[in-house]
């Protein structure tokens, strides 16, 4: 059961001019389930994308850099599940660009213009047979009003497809950014999350591109985690097609830039945090917010120790404040000039520490009482400088060790 | 149930001229349990330490570094479970202070004379009354034979005592090392474990004790994890009483410091192994080895990244062979220039991964043989130098979870 996670409205997920989406059941894994998608975009889009800083990123992510450095255009995208096609060596990287290459030939366009992607298990060979033979299916459903489909198309471990839509007024024209993601496990992402597609009728100079996309990304995919585990496939990708009718943005200081930039950030963090409302296990929605820092990078290196600690993760799950862990989790963060004296903390309303010890004010029936809840803040303050920032992560519960003892059977 | 971790025999536990160790059930936090220790240092002994790098330390471990730093001399140490006087601040600072005031002028020497020790809940306040009133009851049973009671009394979410003892012979003097760890959780030390005691007859200059103990634990405590949290408490103590009759050592280049260190250090290690055997549900005691490394340190982050991996333990703990976990685990480890095509993995005697990638002649039935083990050794090759190292750890399992969710009711 995801935390405070409506099912996505179809009526509210608003089609994006020029993106159309089509799924198949291919049978990469298990029979009988949508495992491939197919993002088909019009020709003059402009598309971004950050990918996973792991060492061992999977071939379709090698491939989906090399072909948007190639610079051709993108045209579609290509993703299934099932399979990660991942630690699979040169024969991975042969079945990423042979996916390609049949994708293109069905659509009209070149193998550089498609980005694949993959998920699911690692470091077994990807059935390129079965994903090429169920493209011509995905094909014939493409349409614009498919976003719900597409979004339950690249769920693995998901309880449920995560997809987010909003609108934005740019000068009398209605822009429109509707998005989807997935992931649930291996979320500690370095980049972006396992898989994030958004997309606007925004027409956006590709020039733009990269830093709105990795802006967006570091701002939402990039500040969550469920387990600490940076997995090898996470992908985030940025498309605006230009259909909308509005003129073309060109220059990062526009207002229309702002607008629409802000649009997709909003999209991609409501994205990102639907992922931990559904992340493996999850029964608590935990916000960490770590203020007064020297930087942003020490105040996430803090936020990220206490958002990674199992005994703080397992105290969550049992609605149990023993609080002194998150302070053993702020101490062996590695700000290694931290002065303990000058830290206090705050679960939601309820004044815990002061000057790095228990407040004697503070009582545990008061700490007992937030506890219980399913969406918590909890606000560190070091007393060092006016950085801050906050990272979203769930609790550690039984199923999650459930879920991933037993994955793969 | 610790995987592999037969219960100490007391015969086989040799006492250690010159250290005497009594115990009291002073109800610090539940009656009825042996939770103080206290152990009595003939004059003239040396002693080193090491300490948690935790910034939020335990006020005993200030406390303790204080007592060493001021080389008057350690006569006795004191140690309390059930609360681990962490996250106190100046008023755990004084309870700390007063419990050494207490035992120095029941046992007739300084305050700054004892080392005080505590584990067990952080952020709530020890009752100095009630482990004060304890003393006298430790100090009557001070004994040279009590080192098992002594595992006994330091014992928290531990399911076993922990006490090794080995003797070695020193031209003819036969000279003992014996020692006591405790810790099951909060297990990933970055100094020494949460407690470790080890006592030698030896002689050995002051000049050389610091050197001695920080290497002694940098191959012992400071290569295993169990759940990657480093404790506000851990400390290792070693003592060396000089009572045993073999001439002093004044030297690290001798043969006798050669002999007398590396007792020490494979007493250390199979105590910090004892306490991955009996970590927190742990069903599984696995090494990571790494191997053809450019240094030491990069070996160790690559080990410590597949050992904290909650996806790889939960793997560990199904017998599930799903080794792609691994290799995304050293993928995110953080060594940027890692060419994954010369990365190499065996399970046991398995060889899983050549050039990246899984092998063809790998069979899924060989990688789930092994898997089924209890005790299993992890070994990857970089390609990149000639430095190693191991690290061990424990599975995450569904009794972590329990553990660590119902600590403290």
């Amino acid at each position: 059961m995801p935390v405070n996670l409506p099912l996505p409205r179809r009526e509210e997920l608003f089609p994006v001019a020029g993106v159309e989406l089509g799924w198949a059941e291919a049978g990469i894994r298990k029979a009988n389930r949508k495992d491939v998608l197919v993002v088909r975009i019009a020709d003059g889009a402009s598309v971004g994308g950050v990918f996973t800083r792991n060492r061992f990123c999977a071939a379709p992510v090698t491939v989906s850099r090399e072909h948007l450095a190639a610079g051709a255009g993108i045209r579609a995208l290509v993703v299934n599940t099932g399979n990660a096609n991942a630690g699979t060596g040169e024969a991975g990287l042969r079945v990423a660009r042979t996916t390609c290459e049949a994708l293109a030939k069905l659509l009209g366009c070149e193998a550089a213009q498609v980005l694949p992607f993959s998920t699911g298990v690692i470091m077994e060979p990807l059935p390129v047979d079965r994903l090429v033979a169920g493209l011509p299916a995905a094909i014939d459903r493409l349409g614009p009003g498919h976003w719900f489909e597409a979004a339950e198309a690249i769920m693995t471990t998901d309880t449920q497809p995560k997809a987010v839509s909003r609108r934005v007024d740019l000068g009398g024209k209605t822009i429109t950014v509707t998005g989807i993601a997935k992931g649930a496990g291996m979320i500690r992402p370095n980049m972006a999350t396992m898989l994030g597609f958004v997309a606007t009728d925004a027409a956006i100079a590709p020039a733009l591109m990269p830093q709105l996309t990795r802006i967006a990304a570091d701002r939402s995919f990039n500040r969550i985690t469920i387990d600490g585990d940076t997995s090898t496939n996470d992908s985030f990708v940025v498309i605006a097609s230009g259909q909308g009718g509005a003129p073309r943005i060109d220059s990062a200081n526009s207002p229309a830039y702002a607008a629409v930039a802000g649009a997709i950030e909003a999209v991609a963090l409501q994205l990102a945090q639907a992922i931990v409302r559904d992340g493996e296990g999850a029964t608590k929605f935990i916000e960490v917010r770590v203020e007064q820092a020297r930087t942003e990078e020490e105040a996430a290196r803090i936020a990220y120790a206490v958002a990674h600690s199992p005994l703080v993760k397992t105290a969550f799950f049992a609605s149990d404040p023993n609080l002194g862990r998150i302070l053993a989790a702020v101490g062996y963060a590695g700000v290694d000039d931290l002065d303990t004296r000058l830290v206090q903390m705050h679960l939601d309303d309820v004044w815990v520490v002061s000057n790095g010890g228990r407040r004697s004010e503070y009582r545990e029936e008061d700490g007992q009482r937030v506890m219980k809840q399913s969406e918590i803040t909890i606000r560190l303050q070091l007393g060092r400088g006016a950085a801050s920032t906050s990272v979203w992560t769930s609790d550690l519960s039984h199923d999650y060790v459930s879920i991933n003892a037993d994955y793969r059977s």
